[in-house]
């Protein structure tokens, strides 16, 4: 038996964060946890008093099927940073009070980089006040720019999604027989992960992508012209892939290249989008012909109908791995993968001290960077080709995706 | 026995366009037809000797069902519209010499109104010259704004994804706990059939979304504004739907209203979209609040990873009737379908004078657009739930739906 254990979820959301949650209430309820509480927008929550008892709320079977294709935090997300230990005393006091009227045994975070950091100065804490509460991070992404994991959850999916529906843009592109552009927009403002998984879509159905630029290269905007002049007497559908991060030499996003729109947001925070469609219009209008930007937006990382099976297998996994490291007596650590064959694909999960994770971005080495920084290596694909296999179909209620919806 | 027949796909793609082209296809073949030739890119291939011979290219059941999974035309497609009869004559000469060339009993051509167009002038003539080759429309569009025929295949489809991808833009929204508005922009610019399909998503699992507006009635901006106001006190995460073809009182569309922003392409053609951003932008400058715009784009029309049974099976269905109905002798028609009964869900296709249904645009009844214009009645709702229901999985290859592809 053991005691009671809590968890949130934190950062952006994926496709199958909530599978991981799954695998922290599942994995614990088999190992014997009494109560698994759920904190409501991740730590946030805790210090509002905002939690659940998840029993209450995944009651059945067929609640934890559903849970496994619910897009977006079931619990709901914060991006709030905890202060530094000296700096925010009273912030941890306030939360270890807390984990101490609940009785909590273990407490778990599902996020990226962010929470990681969270992690880290808990477990740090608790060292300093001999708390015996461990702390473990759970990890999740779809930028896939985490440290020391071989990938993160989250990424594989977003990856499939990213890679079907391009082919079908692409599909979409060649009805006419007239040249036009279409520039995808894909999510990633360092690491271009996401974007390179334009490539999947090369296949014997479809030629792929004509070209891919990630944000870990400069872009070079004369240099695109010339090859996109060059395409152009190739073929009439042209259709490239950008990461909305890429930024020219002197450091400016591309999109600020446009001067005539204003691309902050209400909070003074540069929006980070509009690439694509700055390119698109500097292409139509050098050479006269019909563009098209399209930005997959959230729907990349909330797209629950088409999942990897690999991924949210794996999402289940590392959740279920805290809580059995937890379990067994570790403590500020994160769960990470690490594949141990490409071909067949295996892969098994670890647990790594988290300072090693915490604050670090990783990004796509610039030697899987290719063609004059106009494409991706095959290294990069085979890399990504094992997490996007397989399905986990949605459970269809009356002509919809169902997903399981936390009643407060 | 049957002589050759000849096939063309025209206007905009469908994710289920290619199920009329197996219809026609598979019903010729087992009802005797010797050739079936495919035209490439419509009416157009045929004048410039751009034909097929499509047993070449779908040899297998596989292929049929490959193909059935497939997206946007798959002979190609065009936007070509034959002149009158009178200004034309070449024209009209040049088609019947190479139909007569290639032996064609009878010529079916899968489209919107322009294609209906189409197969009415050419019947026109046929009767003028007194040639016994049959003409026979199939409808298609995501639009749904073919008149006559209760719904027009393409349309469910595309209004599943819609719903579909809705449910999880407002979960994805909901993950956050501070105020944000996001506005999805959907496709129709006339008719806001499609954008009415957004409110499919208000089910057990999800609240749906907050307000929709269709392009048959003036879009008032301070009324919306209101509203908005309103809903900011009442929610954290807002989801509106708004068709792309949205326009004032004075007819201006509402991304007319931005002023330092082009829309017109590099044929002089409005682009039509941008409404959403710049109503995510006015919200974001009068609330303060972070907003987000979201263009669905050609995805709502080719998403074939995510089609509806129901759609898929009526569209083979119109193109076997048209195949059934040429070979009995009707010409100048086009199939329709013909709902039997709302509950249990009963179509039946129908062959009509295509005099009835080209060039004109079925719009969604005003009085089926609610509270104050910002919502869509039940009836609506109940007109479109039937044609999302049940599913054709995509045949996964390698992790990702394979289609077929045109090897020319």
């Amino acid at each position: 038996m053991h005691g009671n254990i809590i968890v949130g979820q934190s950062g952006g959301p994926t496709s199958v964060i909530n599978s991981s949650l799954v695998g922290v209430y599942k994995t614990a309820k088999d190992r014997g946890a009494k109560k698994v509480y759920g904190m409501l927008h991740g730590i946030k929550g805790l210090l509002d008093d905002q939690y659940v008892d998840l029993s209450e709320h995944i009651k059945t079977d067929l609640d934890i099927d559903l849970l496994k294709r619910t897009p977006s935090s079931f619990l709901g997300s914060c991006r709030y940073k905890l202060p530094s230990i000296s700096e925010g005393k009273e912030v941890y006091e306030k939360i270890f009070a807390k984990l101490k009227e609940l009785d909590i045994e273990a407490f778990f975070y599902i996020g990226g980089n962010d929470s990681m950091d969270t992690i880290k100065k808990l477990s740090d804490y608790a060292i300093l006040v001999d708390s015996n509460i461990k702390f473990m991070g759970v990890p999740k992404t779809i930028d896939n720019d985490l440290a020391t994991t071989d990938h993160t959850p989250g990424y594989g999916s977003a990856a499939k999604y990213i890679a079907a529906v391009t082919k079908e843009i692409i599909r979409d592109g060649l009805v006419y027989d007239y040249p036009q552009f279409t520039i995808i927009e894909i999510m990633g403002r360092n690491a271009g992960w996401l974007t390179a998984a334009a490539a999947l879509s090369k296949s014997e159905d479809c030629e792929g992508v004509d070209m891919i630029f990630l944000p870990e290269v400069p872009f070079d905007i004369d240099n695109f012209m010339e090859k996109v002049k060059e395409l152009s007497k190739k073929k009439n559908s042209i259709v490239i892939a950008i990461s909305e991060g890429i930024k020219v030499a002197d450091g400016r996003y591309v999109f600020e290249l446009a001067d005539h729109v204003s691309f902050t947001d209400a909070f003074g925070h540069k929006q980070l989008s509009g690439s694509a469609k700055f390119l698109a219009n500097k292409i139509g209008a050098e050479l006269g012909v019909k563009t098209r930007a399209i930005e997959l937006s959230t729907l990349q990382r909330s797209a629950a109908h088409m999942t990897s099976r690999v991924d949210i297998t794996e999402a289940f996994q590392v959740g279920g791995a805290a809580v059995k490291a937890a379990f067994e007596g570790e403590t500020g650590k994160v769960i990470v993968l690490e594949r141990v064959s490409d071909d067949p694909y295996i892969c098994i999960t670890n647990s790594q001290d988290v300072r090693k994770i915490a604050n670090i971005e990783k990004k796509v080495p610039v030697e899987w960077i290719i063609n004059d920084n106009t494409y991706v290596s095959d290294e990069l694909i085979h890399y990504i080709r094992p997490l996007i296999q397989a399905e986990l179909s949605p459970v269809m209620v009356d002509g919809l995706p169902r997903h399981l919806k936390l009643n407060l």
